[in-house]
């Protein structure tokens, strides 16, 4: 009976529901210690059939990367309105990002954690939506600087720089805030907002912080 | 002639060569790809020799993590005089991480990536230093604010979610300073107080970023 419930799943269907599956496992165990065998019973199909469908380990570890990454793009860039001051926009997107990310811990894991150390393909593809966000966020801050008539005054390389602290700091408190269920995602983007929007605020009216001489 | 001179090194400075190169072939290829031929070859040791002193790609692995996370915690606490302004204080061990990582690496793409995805054991280890990493900079972010006399102004979890986000960033501008020869550590540490500090500095006189209703 199971047979012909399954049979009638569509393809598409059923590929979900292995990525799902794949998605926990891979996010739960790492990626080496995943098996498939846990895979295919969690998605409540045979082992053959995942390996006739998403073909091996590595595929199917490469498909979640690849699904889970636009999933998370997606839901960033959705949440964002671009008509909306820079700053507005900045909280949307953290928002978005730690609704996301808490919503889903396991393929949080995948893209923070395992994608990045099982090898060059793997990390190649995290590193593409990774460079997305960070491009968004590089964006916004020549953007607020434009709002503050100070572009001339940040340097290419310092906004690249800031845009790859507040990612960082970001994915910190994604998984921060995955391991303190008393952390909200609006807790998580105050904070972030607090720490470096109005440090952001400051550079842009030309007060740096001075470092001492030597 | 080779044998004869290896003999009459020390086996403590030996395991130290070994543990060099183990960590550059660890950093460089991952921890699956490394081979225990390539780092007995660049230590210019027999492999036997090499299991021999560390027992296991295991042990050797954990002996590099656990070497490399107390060398950076001590790099960066004896760049710190604690008698120093809070600020000063940061500065001084961001100057210290970001000189060190610069220096290292490969010891740091195995703290920050290798460590944290291949099992519990590895990863306790890294955790124990981040978290060691993490407690100092709440402390400094504690001294802050009592200097600013805000303390009951900013909850405790509030200090919390600062500091991951601290180290969150300066982690991520540790990788990117690491790919980008030009950046140098003291960039890097200057573009991590223009973000974060100025910011810290508003939220200690109380201008909290005020996040939209709803």
């Amino acid at each position: 009976m199971g047979a012909v419930k399954t049979k009638r799943m569509p393809r598409a269907v059923r590929e979900q529901q292995m990525l799902d599956a794949a998605v926990e496992i891979f996010g739960r165990r790492g990626y080496m210690a995943a098996s498939m065998d846990e895979i295919a019973e969690l998605a409540g199909v045979s082992k053959p059939l995942v390996y006739l469908y998403l073909n091996s380990k590595e595929d199917l570890f490469t498909a979640c990367i690849r699904r889970e990454a636009q999933a998370l793009v997606a839901a960033v860039r959705s949440g964002v309105r671009t008509d909306l001051p820079a700053d507005r926009q900045l909280w949307d997107g953290l928002l978005a990002f730690f609704a996301h990310t808490g919503r889903h811990p396991h393929a949080w894991s995948v893209l923070h954690l395992q994608a990045r150390t099982h090898g060059e393909t793997f990390a190649a593809e995290v590193t593409a939506m990774r460079e997305e966000i960070v491009a968004f966020v590089t964006q916004l801050i020549v953007v607020a600087a434009r709002e503050a008539h100070r572009d001339p005054d940040l340097p290419e390389r310092e906004v690249a720089g800031l845009a790859e602290a507040l990612v960082g700091a970001a994915e910190s408190l994604a998984a921060w805030a995955n391991t303190h269920e008393s952390v909200t995602p609006r807790q998580a983007a105050t904070t972030l907002m607090n720490f470096a929007w109005s440090g952001l605020a400051d550079l842009m009216e030309g007060n740096a912080w001075t470092p001492p001489e030597g």
